[in-house]
């Protein structure tokens, strides 16, 4: 049973651990040769500019005004102090709602731990039924305040169900309110923003081939025929995956070549050489810079003529297009609507904004998205279950006989003591923390395999995923001690009311466990995300090694972004702790309300000051987000009952049957009156914006505009390129693809992209 | 176990029994004096009329020409012959797709019978497992023939695997070609019938209330706003549930009044009289004929108020609209599309065709469905799970000392001999049976309470809940042998495991059972159905006591329909059945097989000659059919799991794991292939439809066309009124609504109904 003094040690090394963090961001912050780690997102808006060039050399790089070292922790209120409309405007809608989570999580947790602590506390603690045992069994001050002491069949169960009807009734209003702001925040960010490109766009999927016409003929006459008044343009798309990995490759090379030639600058007495075989290794010596030079050389070459492939070869053609249509109600009428009498053909949903179009799967037929979907599904289930098996497979590889045998001129090495324990210490648990981290990445890249087509829509399946894997691995298996795996088979070998018992009984056993967690993963897990170690060190890395020009600084800062697909699933694990320790053992939950206190407060800041979004889906997550909270309350209420039974309180358990059945009916209420919000386009909104645009600017062009809004970005003159022209400024770097940017850009950069029949729209009015 | 002379007993009990119906239906419907009981829906298109205008009396009523006797079967021939375009364009598509359900049976049966047959049964009976066990269970031939007869862990259960898969995939194929040919029938069907009303029509609901304008002028503003270039008029709709109660009433007096007026004309020498009091059981004595003419006066006059009342009163215009538009395409778009950014209000569906229309639910406010369908869910699964309790209440009700405790002066009676055994004996089985009879109406009740707005989607709701109900007490009920509550302690307190489990154990030895079940309710209730006994007796008793006119004799005449609702989950029962018992019990799938070929030529049979459909949804009941038999496979999947898992062949139980995952999956390709042909309305057809109306009818007023499509039935002048016409014809009978008559004669019926708005379309251009 938990003991009040694991809890003592853990948050006398946490409570240090996240005050250091802050207090180490605090100072950092305040010098400017760290300006650009902590505060990247005002450069890449052009509201800040390098501190370099003025003052003395000393307060270039460190800041000495002791005054500002007084105030070292005055970004907590300045985070808070943007307001909402402006914190959208600067950050995106994305990332303003994301925060909204964690507000969610105030809003919810704070009342019921102040009910929680003036009504169950005292219930338990006035109870005492685990002094009278404590002879035979050791308990700690914390099972004292939680349900175990309750007596068996107490009268007392009444007041831990009545507190459950409360909960989830405050629970539902909080998040029905929420779900309501979010919708009609979403329906307001959408209405007020200029016009973008996406409005007019439907993006068509599996396009059939015409053996008559080509691919761009056959959308121009289906679409003439069919939606005759309002077709507009289109823009077919390229398989351009090889000329995008031959891209991606010479920008690397041109990053040794910056890497080498600094060098040579900083030393010229001695050129810079490397070996030509693998990877550098080994081989003969050449020349650095002339060797990425010639290598940069050969792809240009290579580059221009896969260029001349794609744009020419009608194979490279996918079956795939983005129509424009004269008006927004026509695009919301064709992206909901079907087309054609075969409903895997002439595929429409409304085209992603062009930053978070996902090139690459543009191309996938129907009839392998549901295989597709049908493998990755599979292989899901046994990632979640199975995934203890190949990093057992691992460790026993890891294991010292085993070493020795296949290599056995190590065998000195690894006799030596720090090594060996090294190996056996350490190896096994490093298999499993490598597949821990590159695990998101394992699961956005099966995402991809899925085949969708935007970046929002793989970051949100991402989630999903994860959020099953925490919930089984992390919840689940830490309640039930053991692998995944192994609940799997108790769950099937165990009838389904016994498995809430099973749970049930261990869930306030786990209490201290989870306190502890939450003090590692969120307490100092939020401190060391403000402090941003990892892009610290890369930023100033890479500034020795390749910066040369103002433009390369600004490569070198890596504002990243929230990581939806990682960061949401794991901040749902906190809500489910507390849904489920608010009735069991509340004494968790002061610990849950300054988890997100806290970090409501770091990703305010950060997403004011660091993060940059990459595109702009406008909350179309929160339906997800939503659900699995619900999620977390069914689970919570199916806990209490599995619990309640075993403690000889039968009746009270009937009395909770109701509750997931209304949660339920809640989340279907919810899903009916505000889901359409985010996944459908009301048709009076888009007539609102249309009637609106066509009285302000009758004159305006609309196909000029369109024109080359939806072209692969390796067409995209600035990125692919990437020489430094002759006055390049911060407002045409594509690196910041704000609106407004993406759109002014394009025209003037696309010198291959517009294939758009300019004939199309006149032949049909 | 079960024992061969079971089913010979049943046998010869149940085919003599079909076999005579059969006959008598033969004979029955030579007979010229039942040719309206046999042949109403030839009377109802106009191409049949009464044999008793010709020939002697006798050969009125009696058919003496012995040849026709000779050739007494030859109506199942005849039901074959007519082709199945020819049977489309007779029957509707509804009835020529539902039998089609049978083909899909003897599609799927026949080919898996032989294959059985050829493979399974030599396998089962080569192996002499329970002859050399029958010195201590009983075991019949049947036994011998299915999977019981292989021994534990015996290799052979790997002719059983290879079966369950070939029959999944024999199963898949076929309903997959199925659902193809079905889908394509329907697009066919929807694209080559003649104008209608509900192409063009959307029907809204949830119109917003709006302080300073009517519904209808609410209505057409929105509309013309929305779809400016679309628009045409639209029909707003009353709350004339009261006035359609009227007018039932005052027909049901009518008909009694005629009754009278016909006794007195046979019997001229006494006017008939009624007492006044309850139900005309007590009371004083009054004159029937002047008593009706009376109450029917009252009732003209009450029905005339209250018409007013709904025409003139703005309370009695519901928040709903039928909105018309200029185009099939405008109306696909309106369908198809959210209009409003709230999704509750300005709910747009596709408008039934005006004989499918529920008027009745019309009025169901948005947050009032979800609450329905709660409240709706929770006691169907009551009802589904515990209808034991109320009916155990009734039949304890009627034991005998109750009685006598509660009506002491009947206890003389009730201790006669006779009474107390049919008491005793036959009461509780009473109870049971009528709720049996009475749940179709019951679950249809429970639809309408849901708010579903078509005949149609009703009689499809009705299906689903009678389906499970089937499901649980009839399937698993018998398997089990317990009642549904029973079922669900049990599985309740067993694990997911061992479900299928005790479930595969206990159905080898109810083959014999389900055979019986099959020859009763398969085999003798298909003969009945052709039989038709209840129409027969109700027509002659009509005939003889109501019929004054050729009209009234129509009136009589009651051609029925298919009964979607409760006939199509008892078919389902079957499709279970075969497929659970494929590899376990073959020699149980003859009998399936000649179920189906029996029922597909008697319902054949019956489509053509008798039964009229209300309502045609060109076969939008297919996905649901599609469903259910494929909720079929992965039950029979499991159960084989369950089986052979007992039998010591746990590696054969792995190897089957992929076969539900991999049916789901079907599932799922299928819903995303076909399924949006039943819920969704491809542009291109709408498109190509209007390009040719356009073209060969460039004058048509279409305003005027759709101006009184839908009216509320009491406002259509035949329906309601009632009123033998002069020279009254089968062309303009209100019975015979079919497609083109329903439109033809609206609009010169309608005197009330006409409240578009005429302006509507001309200030919006």
């Amino acid at each position: 049973m938990a003991t009040t003094s694991d809890i003592g040690v853990s948050l006398s090394i946490n409570f240090p651990t996240a005050l250091a963090f802050l207090i180490a961001f605090a100072i950092l912050r305040l010098q400017p040769f760290n300006d650009r780690v902590y505060f990247p997102k005002w450069y890449l808006k052009g509201l800040r500019s390098s501190p370099r060039h003025s003052g003395t050399i000393v307060n270039k790089f460190v800041n000495l005004d002791w005054k500002n070292y007084m105030r070292f922790l005055n970004w907590m209120p300045a985070a808070l102090r943007m307001p909402e409309p402006e914190l959208i405007d600067h950050a995106g809608l994305d990332s303003a709602v994301y925060i909204r989570i964690y507000l969610v999580g105030l809003k919810l947790f704070v009342p019921i731990t102040l009910l929680a602590f003036s009504v169950l506390v005292p219930v338990n603690w006035t109870e005492a039924t685990l002094e009278h045992q404590s002879r035979d069994l050791t308990f700690s001050k914390i099972d004292e305040l939680s349900i175990s002491n309750i007596a068996y069949g107490s009268k007392r169960f009444w007041t831990h169900m009545t507190m459950a009807y409360v909960f989830t009734f405050w629970a539902c209003h909080v998040l029905y309110k929420e779900y309501e702001i979010v919708a009609s925040m979403r329906l307001h960010f959408l209405a007020s923003e200029g016009r973008r490109p996406d409005q007019f766009t439907v993006l068509v999927r599996n396009v059939p081939l015409d053996p008559d016409e080509s691919v761009s003929e056959h959308v121009e006459h289906f679409f003439c025929v069919n939606h005759p008044d309002h077709y507009l343009t289109h823009q077919v798309t390229y398989n351009a995956n090889k000329l995008a990995k031959i891209v991606k490759k010479k920008k690397s090379l041109q990053n040794w070549l910056i890497y080498n030639q600094n060098k040579y600058a900083r030393n010229p007495s001695r050129r810079p050489t490397r070996k030509i075989g693998f990877l550098g290794l080994w081989g003969g010596s050449v020349d650095s810079i002339d060797f990425y030079t010639s290598e940069i050389d050969k792809l240009a070459k290579e580059e221009e003529i896969e260029r001349e492939r794609v744009i020419s070869d009608p194979k490279a053609i996918m079956p795939a297009a983005f129509v424009s249509f004269r008006t927004r109600w026509a695009a919301a009428v064709c992206a909901q609507t079907q087309q054609s009498r075969n409903p895997t053909l002439w595929l429409t949903e409304w085209a992603p904004e062009p930053r978070d179009v996902y090139w690459h799967n543009l191309a996938i037929p129907f009839v392998s998205l549901t295989i597709r979907r049908l493998i990755i599904g599979v292989t899901l289930f046994f990632l979640i279950f199975f995934y203890i098996i190949p990093i057992t497979f691992v460790q026993s590889l890891a294991n010292i006989e085993a070493i020795e045998k296949a290599v056995p001129f190590l065998k000195p090495l690894i006799e030596r003591k720090g090594v060996k324990s090294f190996i056996q210490g350490y190896l096994p648990g490093l298999a499993l923390k490598i597949f821990l981290i590159i695990l998101p990445t394992i699961l956005m890249a099966m995402s991809k395999i899925e085949g969708h087509i935007a970046h929002s829509v793989l970051e949100r399946r991402s989630a999903a995923k994860y959020y099953l894997f925490i919930l089984v691995s992390v919840f689940f298996g830490n309640v039930l001690a053991g692998t995944a795996f192994e609940q799997l088979k108790m769950f099937m070998h165990q009838s389904p009311d016994q498995i809430p018992k099973t749970i049930g009984v261990s869930i306030p056993m786990k209490a201290t466990f989870f306190i502890t967690y939450i003090l590692v993963d969120g307490w100092s897990g939020v401190a060391a995300e403000v402090l941003r170690l990892k892009p610290l060190i890369m930023y100033h890395l890479k500034n020795a090694l390749l910066v040369k020009t103002e433009k390369d600084r600004e490569d070198a800062m890596n504002p990243g972004s929230l990581g939806f697909a990682s960061s949401e699933p794991q901040l749902q694990l906190y809500f489910l702790l507390g849904l489920v320790y608010a009735v069991v053992t509340p004494i968790l939950l002061p610990f849950i309300v300054v988890f997100f206190g806290l970090a409501y407060m770091v990703y305010r800041h950060q997403i004011i000051n660091v993060y940059n979004q990459e595109y702009e889906s406008a909350a179309s997550f929160w339906p997800d987000v939503h659900g699995r909270i619900v999620t977390a309350m069914v689970i919570s209420q199916l806990v209490l009952m599995g619990l309640v039974s075993t403690r000889g309180a039968a009746q009270s358990t009937t009395v909770l049957i109701p509750l997931p059945i209304l949660t339920i009916w809640f989340h279907l209420v919810c899903k009916s009156r505000f889901e359409s919000a985010f996944v459908k386009f009301p048709l009076q909104e888009a007539m609102m914006k249309d009637t609106l645009e066509r009285a302000t600017e009758p004159n305006l062009n609309l196909k000029v505009y369109l024109q080359d809004a939806y072209i692969h970005p390796v067409f995209k003159g600035g990125n692919g390129h990437h020489q430094p022209k002759p006055g390049f400024e911060e407002e045409t770097n594509p690196l910041v693809p704000t609106k407004r940017h993406s759109q002014l850009s394009t025209p003037a950069l696309s010198k291959h992209g517009s294939n758009s029949i300019s004939s199309s729209s006149d032949t049909n009015v």
